[in-house]
């Protein structure tokens, strides 16, 4: 419990569907951290609860809704090149010389990198969940653990799997302080796992609620033999009755008309990932259709591996950029379609409807931009389109100013407050220079 | 005349050609603001220079080589508008409705902007050269003023190139304090100058060595009577006689092997604007190709009321992102390559000797680059492509701690130390006000 609290900003942008700009407006916190009230102050209910006044633009907590944070302590490795030689010469072996405790420390630097820029939940896909949970709690942040399940030598998808069910029969499937954590099935892929796998996964994640997070068609040539024996691996997923729960498909670069159909009749969620697949050249998801279809999307900054920050920031803009450059529309993905990427849709594309929007009952994660930056030298007092064209093309991690999750506040003025942010770091570098040492 | 300086730091990368990183390395910094020696502390030869001890990474200024930076005060005008509408009802008008000292006062926050983003060079086209140099030499910048030349009613094309080469011909080329200032010719285009006009300015600037900055195929469908009539545009400067000078071809995004043979051929440079071409939707420019042919390619932000910030950094993650996927190579365009198309590439497209390299005799045009980040928790000890990698992938304009022009400190712990940066922003957004509400 903590003391509630309103929270009165000159704009508040609550991520509804309409994407409203409110002016001169206060998200009243209550002592369980949640939302009680979020509208203009006109409008407010009569409040006991201090008033801290905030200058800038008040929103929801951004949601990564595809990421391997924990490689932040491989961040650089391999510099560029190309893609199986990355994995196979240098990530790969990389990550098999990583402790839990390395995860820890990697998972505990993504957190702190993520919260300062505004990230208030992200779904990690990755191993030792418990590690995982540690490194997030401390933080502060909000996640889901979607632990990882693959088919390769030392590891038995079953007992992979056997262990998340048992994980959420025992705990719940959110648990932690401000049930900051949901734990969740994070199975590779289709060309990765035996189809049974998938089914079995698929099972259990719906007996129970949980989040499926699973990679799909991110590049071209990876699942050619799932092509060939089902058509696409979106209705292979069909076939192996993987849909009906909530299901999360990353990357989704290379989908058919009939594979976004099947997507959003089964209410699957996607996560796009637009710089990772330009970096990776994995290509360019199909956003415009997808959302034309009804499918819920988020943005997912990937592993920092592979991206290489956790700036989802950035990943607004290339949605937009990159949706404009493969239909060759301008109108196609505007400012306030990407901020609602990054919050709403994404929160949407997980299944979470306490997150992602400022309205009452959902959880009080907020983010306080900056406005003393030239990204905003107009001033406030603009129209909303104007105002969210600033936002989204101008302004960024940097001027991520406060951050709170569940109500309590994770950063104040651009600094994080749970943990030390260079011991943190040193303790992530110390990790990295011991992978290079051993990998000579 | 300031005092020497020795400016000592664990990593100092040139961008010479083979963009070394230079370990526990020096740039001497000589009374005239010119660098005198760059390299290992080892090799440095005897100083009685103060030494400046800096923890992080010293580069080179960025160089923006394409901007119209007093548009910072029309930022986010129109919103998501498409192209045509967003020009003809909303910016058009409200340029005409900007003053000498509103563009004065929208280029000296772009120059605050750009410095604070370690962009030290810019090349400026826009109107009232004299208002943009006062701007400039506020802020401590550098610019190429490339003087806009436009056929449109209530201006002379004549009576404005007669003026460029007048000022040359009285100031000379390079002139202000420390040579900050150069003057140049900035044509708009080929589809919106006569044929007679373009003649006229190739041959006033390469009688005086000067710059001419013209936009040129930067969308699809700006230039179909010039390819009627010429093949190309390229091809029509060529017949033009416009070749021979200094020629920055801004944009340069539809062009065929031929017309890149002919820029290469004639040593016309390359303003890449990734950025700008993606939001805008102009299309994805032939990077590796006009490389591959040798032309000089620098970066450039365009103007913030089309990109919309003037972020030199994100440029060139767009760069390889997008000649990544342009060309489905991974390989393409590494974090090394990036690197000096922001800083050599863009001062060879100028046709610059003295800047955008850390060598005796160029100016001391200096970035330090704050490694207290979790971009660079892997420290400095570890391999250059590592190190390369950290800088240009995962760290950025919020990176840039201090930053020299000419010797002169014009950035100190992130904050400029010209200029009043809050008054600057409300001067700017006073500006913007007033044009909003004129246009009712």
């Amino acid at each position: 419990m903590r003391s509630p609290v309103r929270l009165r900003a000159p704009i508040v942008l609550p991520c509804d569907a309409a994407c409203s700009v409110l002016r001169d407006a206060v998200v009243d916190v209550s002592a369980q951290g949640r939302i009680s009230y979020c509208g203009p102050v006109s409008a407010a209910p009569g409040s006991t609860a201090p008033v801290r006044e905030l200058p800038g633009i008040l929103l929801p907590g951004l949601v990564n809704t595809h990421a391997h944070s924990p490689m932040t302590v491989l961040r650089g490795m391999g510099g560029d090149l190309p893609l199986m030689r990355w994995l196979t010469e240098v990530i790969w072996p990389a990550e098999a010389r990583l402790s839990p405790t390395d995860i820890e420390t990697g998972m505990l630097l993504g957190a702190v990198e993520m919260l300062r820029g505004g990230i208030t939940t992200s779904v990690e896909q990755y191993f030792q969940p418990e590690h995982l949970v540690r490194a997030i709690v401390a933080a502060g942040q909000r996640a889901v653990v979607a632990s990882a399940i693959v088919d390769v030598p030392g590891w038995d998808w079953r007992r992979q799997l056997d262990e998340i069910s048992a994980r959420i029969d025992v705990d719940g499937l959110r648990s932690g302080p401000d049930e900051r954590i949901e734990f969740g099935y994070g199975p590779h892929s289709a060309y990765t796992l035996p189809p049974e796998a998938l089914t079995m996964v698929a099972e259990a994640a719906r007996a129970r609620g949980a989040l499926v997070s699973i990679h799909v068609a991110e590049s071209a040539a990876e699942d050619t033999k799932q092509r060939d024996a089902y058509g696409s691996v979106p209705r292979m997923l069909g076939e192996l009755g993987c849909y009906g729960g909530r299901v999360l498909a990353a990357h989704a670069v290379h989908l058919s008309d009939v594979d976004i159909a099947l997507f959003a009749e089964n209410g699957v969620g996607v996560a796009h990932c637009p710089g990772s697949n330009a970096k990776l050249t994995s290509g360019i998801a199909r956003v415009p259709e997808l959302r034309a279809a009804g499918v819920a999307v988020g943005l997912g900054t990937d592993g920092p591996a592979s991206n290489d920050d956790l700036d989802l920031w950035e990943e607004m803009r290339l949605s937009a950029m990159l949706a404009r450059l493969s239909t060759m529309d301008p109108t196609v993905l505007g400012a306030s379609d990407a901020l609602l990427l990054a919050t709403r849709g994404g929160a949407k594309a997980l299944g979470r409807d306490d997150i992602g929007v400022l309205e009452s009952d959902r959880w009080a994660d907020l983010v306080h931009v900056d406005v003393d930056d030239p990204a905003f030298s107009a001033g406030l007092d603009v129209g909303d389109a104007h105002l969210l064209a600033n936002l989204v093309w101008a302004s960024g991690t940097r001027t991520v100013r406060d951050v709170w999750v569940a109500g309590e506040q994770v950063v104040a003025d651009h600094e994080v407050t749970t943990v030390d942010r260079a011991k943190v770091q040193a303790d992530a570098g110390a990790v990295t220079r011991r992978v290079l040492s051993a990998a000579g």
